[in-house]
């Protein structure tokens, strides 16, 4: 039969798709899945706004819009909700995307020959590796500590690997251990890139799920030389069925996104465009997600609780202030191999660290999701985790 | 600053956001955009088909719902919509895109090398080149006659280039002549697509726009080796905007596109797959169709009349039997440069030919769509285009 090309040999882990399949079984307590809890998806609001965009914009909801997306959304965007993140742009700024995840696509497309260089995390996201992966990416991992990506072994990296082309990161509760980049090391990391000539990426899909203290200013907001793509998505704030995201460039490279997306699939959905834009206008963004905010910092809370109480000694974890990931560490164990014991023999999924690196895995690492579980279901989880690490440990 | 990788050299025309701009214009009779009536869209049936999802799928239209795509909506489509085509499939060999474009995207992705080569129809749809052209694609150009690709020409193609990965072709109603692929010849081409290896993307978003006669067998229908990927699209029979197509092809194939799914954009909107699942479920296709057919047959018969009567004698033209395209051929007219002249002066618009040609452009050529205008005005813009074409053909 005909030869894939070489960029897919060797690539298409089905690790993603057993996960979501672990985490739909509703007798499994699930620390797996990274996704929004349901209970939480504001139905009634959208279905209203949904209603009030038909009456609104009528046949128009249903049409081609063109491939930067929906102007009023795009305009939403840059005045209402940017400047939370202290980025001042226009309109012109934006382009709504299939999906955050496309935005990584796109720049791996738009800069990434065979083989070329990408800096990462280490850990990192797995969605984002996978996408890289997907255009044959070659890794440099960056260590990072408390305050996110450290800017020493930034420049290190870069120094080392003058042929990078792209910093990839998560800086807000990162995925996958919910760390926060410090807000002096995203000045820091402009710099560098300004100083070694490469582009950043600033993937920030749980910046809105805060639950302390003020918004840092996003990596974009330091960034005077168009040397920051950042991408922002729906999936957290609204719901992820509706696939909305966006990507704040400066001009030239909008027109680069644009190009891509005409060639790709044309343009994000009309239909949901409307419906976001109309739920956007009448549900004040803090006032809608003051409740998942709660939700979740509850949830976080009886996670920690319950490490303090069940993990054994040794065993240590990340204190996140916001999104949905509890990063643990349990030298001696190896989390690959346990997670079938976890899922078979006490109903506990998680994700194992090991997925997460894009270099030099650490087997003795996990990823715990505390989004989707009640407190209940949290404390017992995690109750029998421990009791399995501890086990593993000795 | 950071280089672009070698695929991006060259590549970034304006040409599809000028020609939706112009069709855009109210004043002008424009023959340029290739998008449904939007007059034709099923407002009221899709927004009650929206408002029943939320009824009976509540909270799991918000969701994720993984990279194949709604159960029930790939069930469908396999078991109620393919048969029209004759292919019979499972739900497993259906997997949803977020538009067909993508498919081609995945395509490409799937199976090209830089430089690798794929073999075309002469004219074809710029879209796709547009794709192919984002992976620095190579290509053979296939010449047509009125019954589509002739497969004289292509068997001595594959001769020719045995390095050939894939042939690309819309059979139904073609984008740009109009011409459809006769019956015979699907079933040589997959024939001729076993003997010299290579894969065929069908690409069919017009299929259901038949003005008369019986649906032929699609290619796919005629594939016993998986060589066949066939490309569907919800765009030309609910509506454009809700950006949902399909991909049918066997099950290692369908895998390879999850995977690619999952790399780029994750899934297919949910919302709007309900939304569409609805809908179908509610309109049976050819009582919906209906009405459209009827109104893009008498524009059809109003363009050709108009042609028979305005158009020097020296020009010649096809006769499509559904669809939205008639192809000129001018000869003596450089379509290309005339385009300014009929925007500007007559209040005119078409898509040059040239656009359509991954080799050896012609540029007495051009694309006339008779979608989106009245007949008054399908009458008027031929009429005003057959003074300026006599006037140049002289």
């Amino acid at each position: 039969m005909v030869a894939e090309a070489k960029r897919m040999q060797g690539y298409g882990s089905d690790f993603i798709k057993e996960m979501f399949a672990a985490a739909r079984n509703p007798e499994m307590i699930s620390f797996a899945g990274g996704a929004p809890a349901p209970e939480l998806y504001p139905l009634d609001a959208f279905r209203s706004a949904s209603d009030k965009a038909f009456d609104l914009y009528g046949r128009t909801v249903m049409a081609y819009d063109g491939a930067y997306g929906v102007a009023q959304l795009r305009d939403f965007i840059a005045t209402q909700w940017m400047p939370r993140a202290g980025i001042s742009v226009s309109a012109d700024n934006v382009l709504i995307l299939s999906g955050s995840q496309q935005g990584i696509d796109y720049a791996a497309r738009l800069y990434l020959d065979e083989g070329d260089t990408v800096i990462v995390e280490h850990p990192s996201y797995l969605g984002a590796l996978n996408t890289f992966g997907a255009l044959s990416a070659k890794y440099v991992s960056v260590a990072i500590d408390d305050h996110g990506m450290r800017m020493d072994a930034l420049e290190d990296a870069l120094k080392r690997h003058p042929e990078a082309k792209l910093i990839y990161t998560v800086p807000d509760f990162q995925n996958p251990t919910g760390i926060t980049l410090a807000t002096d090391r995203r000045r820091q990391m402009v710099q560098l890139a300004d100083r070694y000539d490469v582009m950043i990426i600033e993937d920030s899909p749980y910046f809105e799920i805060r639950f302390d203290g003020a918004f840092p200013p996003a990596i974009k907001s330091f960034d005077d030389c168009g040397r920051v793509i950042y991408l922002g998505s729906f999936s957290k704030t609204l719901c992820p069925g509706i696939r909305l995201g966006w990507v704040i460039a400066d001009d030239r490279l909008i027109e680069r996104y644009r190009v891509l997306k005409e060639a790709t699939d044309f343009q994000a959905g009309t239909v949901a465009q409307y419906q976001a834009l109309t739920f956007l206008q009448d549900h004040p963004l803090d006032q809608h997600l003051g409740r998942s905010r709660e939700v979740y910092r509850a949830r976080r809370d009886a996670a920690l609780t319950a490490i303090g109480q069940y993990f054994p000694s040794g065993v240590t974890h990340t204190r996140p202030s916001g999104g949905y990931f509890i990063w643990v560490e349990a030298p001696g164990v190896n989390a690959t191999e346990t997670v079938v014991y976890a899922m078979n023999d006490i109903g506990v999924a998680y994700v194992p660290g090991e997925s997460f690196y894009a270099t030099d895995p650490r087997v003795d690492t996990l990823r715990l999701s505390y989004s989707q579980m009640t407190e209940d279901k949290i404390t017992e989880g995690i109750r029998r985790l421990g009791v399995l690490l501890g086990e593993r440990c000795a």
